[in-house]
């Protein structure tokens, strides 16, 4: 009984944070996410501490809920792209997917090798800097609105590109790390696996989906496209685990199979109550996350600072070069949408820690790293995109 | 990142089961609900094994998602009450409720005695006969579309009523057999604060919802009245644990405080994806709970069968009596309507079995019984509703 009590507190506590911190920010003109993450950081452990260190550690209650949160806010965007529109942009998203991972590595471990690290920890480090998370940048558009722009569509691709090179890297350097040789066969394996999944899930689903769409109805439940295209959702976001993938990868792919049903409008507007149920759970507990006591140290403080501008810049430039084509203005939303890391960055560094690799404040500056991108991104690219549209109005843009 | 893939594949398991087995159930003309508790037997631990034992224990994130799954369900059956609908029915209800909890502890104290149990032991077992779990119910008259009946009115009003009182009993019968005498004071201490808790909320909550119910539309987000809404709803289902209530009364307080907001339909239409979503974790996982390894030995078959047919009749004739007045077959379908057992029975056996009280066995068959009240109430309540709409159009009901 007690222990069900302090859950529904936290839920509470989180939910209404949530609410506030969103309020806040959007009557200053920023996107709400930035405030359900700066929530998070002033009610998690290393401000107010409402929240604990222990409550929100990977597996527990709260943690799955913003899992869950994640997956079906990418299940939505997913929803509102279709694979016709991915695939105009698949040259550009592929550009932008490769450089995005290449320049930061090379950034990364470069620095790392200048801090000391040999050159095998130093690729450990670096793949760290490399994995975009769309979570954030997926909620800053869907807020504005923007999510139909091509700069959305190539930033959507490229998390899909980002998110197989990044996992091919985590296990070059893990073999490197763990003394062997790089086994070339086992990593095309790994790459085939991948690239297969997406591409049978994404193009063989749209084509069932588009010609047996109506059976989803068939169900006497009368919400059954919903029910049955959310348990697409869980059994895809699971299956792109099983294939290396992050599990929001299999969501949004799920989302997009389910953007030819003809009701997908409907899908959509149902979307809504769950999104604004589940997801601050996802941008607070990420928040929450940030242990701000690293900020204590002057060195560290330094470290953090280093660390975070070269992820940024790495990151920037490698989705603007990549993103060229679309004109400069372009690119550089769709390099600025890149930044954000999350939970890859997070997950590397705890194997970094688990193996020995990183020192834990090398620990907390990379975790650290990943979330204040999360934070500077969200209104740099709504900033960016509200200049944009206002230019539209005066020179159509060439598309 | 493996334990995220396992909870992604167990949350895919149960999505897809729950409408596995309400489809089936509902082909059968049976409440869908049976459905999804009968595909928790199935792939829960001692059928299947999809779903482990410790994956459902208390504060695992299944058993929270099931826990939040309930909370919405009664904050949206709240949604289809009005507190104006309940106070019609108070002395109905009232009757219910106090018959309902007198009549069942009687017979389980009288049973228990009779099964060698000391008499301050026997009225522990008997607790837990007690409480009636409004969940299921709700459930079924929801589906039914029969929540703003008269019966059901009857049975929400005396679940409450009936919740204070299993509250109180606990606390008699535990100080009893902490050998203590029973502290008249601290009693009428508890039973003030819980109604008091329930007045102060229902009644100051609907007026404050009537007269500042549009301050809810003041936020920027376009989906404020519900996320508003909801988050009153997590707090209330907190704050009613502090009082000693069941989560879900603090939940249902809350939806029928929001039903007095002139947007109470368009909440009520954003509730059901919530629902669709949420709900089956809740019935899945009390599916999954039932040990069916109980029915291996037949002394505890025989134990099971009599202790079940024991809470079932007591409790039907309880409710059966104090719903007299509305006629025999409303008080019928208010007798039924009060047989299911749920978390509140499952607690007391636990707290049993902690405290010595209880074998392994006992406790095996009460949780049992909780839960059999549970797969047996839902069918028998459709076909008695069913009957009753039919009769409905040929003799209109005296009210």
């Amino acid at each position: 009984m007690h222990e069900a009590a302090a859950i529904l507190l936290s839920l509470f506590v989180i939910f209404v944070a949530a609410q506030i911190g969103a309020e806040i920010a959007q009557r200053l003109k920023l996107p709400g996410v930035v405030g359900e993450i700066v929530a998070g950081c002033v009610i998690g452990p290393s401000a107010l501490g409402w929240i604990k260190v222990d409550q929100i550690a990977s597996g527990t209650p709260l943690d799955v809920l913003a899992e869950i949160g994640v997956v079906l806010l990418l299940f939505s965007v997913g929803l509102e792209t279709r694979l016709e529109d991915l695939r105009k942009v698949g040259r550009s998203a592929f550009m932008v997917g490769v450089l995005g991972v290449i320049v930061p590595f090379v950034f990364g471990s470069m620095w790392a090798h200048a801090n000391g690290f040999e050159w095998n920890k130093s690729l450990f480090v670096a793949a760290a800097f490399v994995a975009t998370s769309a979570g954030i940048t997926a909620r800053v558009l869907q807020e504005l609105g923007a999510l139909q722009r091509i700069e959305s569509r190539v930033i959507l691709g490229a998390a899909v590109i980002d998110d197989i090179l990044a996992m091919l890297l985590l296990g070059v350097v893990t073999s490197l790390q763990a003394g062997g040789g790089v086994n070339v066969g086992s990593l095309v394996f790994v790459l085939v696996q991948a690239v297969g999944f997406i591409v049978v899930i994404g193009w063989v689903g749209t084509r069932v989906m588009r010609q047996k769409g109506h059976w989803l109805d068939r169900p006497i439940n009368p919400l059954s496209p919903l029910t049955l295209a959310l348990a697409i959702c869980l059994g895809l976001a699971f299956l792109s685990t099983e294939f290396g993938l992050a599990a929001i990868i299999g969501a949004f792919l799920a989302g997009m199979i389910a953007s030819e049903l003809t009701k997908r409008e409907e899908l959509e507007h149902q979307m809504q109550p769950l999104l604004a149920f589940l997801t601050p759970f996802f941008f607070v507990v990420t928040g929450a996350k940030i242990d701000l006591g690293v900020f204590a140290s002057g060195a560290a403080l330094w470290m953090l600072l280093v660390v975070t501008v070269i992820a940024v810049i790495s990151k920037l430039a490698g989705g603007f070069l990549g993103a060229l084509s679309l004109g400069r203005r372009s690119a550089m939303i769709v390099g600025v949408g890149m930044v954000p890391r999350g939970e890859v960055g997070v997950v590397i560094a705890s194997l970094g820690l688990a193996g020995g690799v990183f020192s834990n404040e090398t620990y907390a500056v990379i975790v650290a790293m990943s979330l204040l991108t999360s934070i500077v991104t969200p209104p740099v690219l709504a900033a960016l995109l509200r200049r944009q549209s206002e230019d539209y109005e005066q020179v159509p843009p060439h598309i």
